[in-house]
């Protein structure tokens, strides 16, 4: 397994090279262990305890950090510990640097590039008067959803780890088990693995068993069982060591004896299929996000069946939403998010699903990588409703 | 073991006693997984991952989150669930709690009342205009620091079980062990009551061997074996399952053949002592952050010995670095934190040290709660160098 320090130095190269000349990139964070700057994560494996500024430019990079956190500050920064005060240091630091525009994590539509806090916003105001402070989002968004080659196989190990777990549970199974049984199978298959679950211990996977279910991104507590004649959903994904992650959806379906799977259950799984299939087939390079679940989701109307009520799909990283462009519907709360063009590089899930009425949820969700011509599929698709063995 | 819920079902009644009539507080989050709001992780354990909008004043709670969060927010709180946009569902809300004054989380100097990020706050202000947004600070502070006898009660829980692993480790120390073999003894310790190290797995505990050692908060990586004649001291805590977390810091000497405690050693250690007990001394409801720092940090100067490049103590709950009132002395770096004045039920730490040219670190860290006429010590109190046996 890839170990994540060479992400971390991957990423940093990589920020540099967006940086235009005079640009100053200043990732600003304080107790990040309570309050983690998403930005810090993917830049640096550190946590600070004092405030704490990583400036970067193309050609250098500098971390002020309280003395204490100094020893922990990664290779590829130079340290500038400081005591009582960091304004000292930071001047110097201002004089070497000689920045043209700074650049903050700030963004109204992007969570993960909104990294700085406005007591701290307000400070930094403070410190780098007369510079204004300018969001890095157009950056970092970038920054975050294009994948280096090295991201691109982590998250190949990510998805494949994860469906072989969710193989493993299609064979373990059981009529009579409940959604906490099935949260409990897949747990263990994240300690085997020394992983955790891709949206953490006590909400993912997501298990919807039979009709009454209802998709919900908490932890089911549904004590329904599995019984002949009912559709089992997961939503599922392993975060590895290396901190990668997959996001993968399934649904399966236990016959009653003799019978195959429902006609109803059969066309909404194709329905799904085929709206999954238009989206993947408009993510192109260029194309921006919102006219990626358009396509998926006029196709899925046009077979008959309700919108979806989310984004057909998100950017997938080190976060399970990873941020950047988001393939989602022009909604108030999506903001700018849908607005991006889709990049060579960016890794995207593709999900979507529909009510069965009687027989439970059906639900898809797929990760592919970005390329110049089309698309890889990084998950196998699946292309059929899995029927469980009856036991 | 005491239950989180519980925990969190007190401090949303005791934040509501705290709201002034007309107040409304208002904790903002989204995406809470990647960027937790220390707030929300106080008053309710639920992540969110759209834009949410919990609502607080004296008599009422509401909870505005996205639709698949919905069944994730805990009892006490009503539920509002929205899909494509929450602006309609707040404005319900706003004509039912009528607020005079609307309150955010936003602090220069306390990070874990700093909660709400600046492309979010730009989203409110939009949101919740007319009303300008103030600074919830004077409620959260007290709110954190302020803990409940149930609280109480977890920190000293929190504190037995680390003196009780600390109380391990002294009876398995070897000569020739190393801080990366002590760090592991500990995480061994932590793994086996199911908790987790108070600030984490990669960088709790600090442990400094011999005389080249040097404090920082990174785990260390130093492989000087503890040989005769050497100080080991460790910075340690436990977070238990309930959340709550402790942070204690001891120093043992393993001595040379025949050797007591060197002087040298024993009067820096008895200096450190001096100065805890005279912080103790002063820390009584009403007097200043600051106050209790200058006490300690005199009488260590005193008698002979450099000051601390640190606040001689902080509060400790749910996060080592609790937030609220700082011990600490006037410097810019540590702001208003240290003007607060010290409240009944507080809980915080005493700490520092200081060198022993040839022998190491000599540091001690106890954890007190303020009562009306003086304080309870949650910790026992190291009073000597603890000699270790030489194995």
């Amino acid at each position: 397994m890839l170990h994540s320090d060479r992400f971390h130095a991957e990423k940093r190269l990589q920020a540099q090279a967006l940086l235009a000349p005079g640009e100053l990139w200043v990732i600003a964070a304080r107790e990040s262990k309570e309050r983690p700057e998403p930005a810090l994560k993917l830049l640096a494996d550190v946590n600070v305890t004092w405030d704490s500024l990583f400036l970067l430019s193309r050609d250098d990079a500098a971390a002020i950090v309280g003395r204490f956190d100094a020893d922990a500050v990664p290779d590829g920064w130079r340290v500038r510990p400081y005591d009582a005060d960091l304004v000292g240091v930071l001047n110097e630091e201002l004089n070497t640097f000689q920045p043209q525009r700074v650049l903050v994590n700030i963004s109204e539509t992007d969570p993960l590039c909104d990294g700085l806090t406005v007591g701290l916003y307000r400070r930094l105001q403070g410190w780098f008067a007369p510079h204004d402070l300018h969001s890095a989002e157009h950056l970092l968004g970038q920054l975050r959803s294009v994948k280096t080659p090295a991201e691109q196989q982590a998250l190949r190990e990510a998805v494949d780890v994860a469906e072989a777990h969710l193989e493993a549970l299609r064979h373990a199974l059981r009529t009579g088990w409940t959604a906490p049984d099935v949260v409990k199978f897949m747990h263990e298959q994240c300690a085997a693995v020394e992983g955790e679950p891709s949206w953490g211990w006590n909400s993912c996977p997501n298990v919807h068993i039979g009709p009454q279910a209802r998709p919900s991104h908490a932890l089911s507590a549904d004590t329904q069982p599995l019984a002949p004649g009912m559709l089992l959903h997961i939503d599922y994904g392993v975060r590895l060591p290396h901190g990668y992650c997959s996001d993968i959806q399934r649904t399966y379906y236990l016959p009653r004896h003799g019978e195959g799977i429902p006609s109803e259950v059969q066309q909404a799984f194709g329905a799904c299929w085929q709206a999954i299939e238009e989206g993947a087939n408009t993510l192109r390079p260029g194309v921006p996000g919102w006219q990626v679940d358009a396509a998926a989701r006029a196709k899925l109307v046009s077979l008959g069946y309700p919108e979806y009520q989310h984004a057909l799909g998100h950017g997938l990283g080190r976060a399970t939403h990873d941020g950047g462009t988001l393939l989602g519907p022009r909604w108030p709360r999506y903001g700018a998010a849908v607005e991006g063009q889709v990049r060579v590089g960016e890794v995207y899930t593709l999900e979507l699903g529909s009510f069965v009425e009687g027989y439970g949820f059906v639900g898809l969700e797929e990760d592919v990588v970005v390329q110049e011509n089309g698309l890889t599929w990084l998950s196998q698709r699946q292309n059929e409703v899995r029927l469980l063995a009856p036991r």
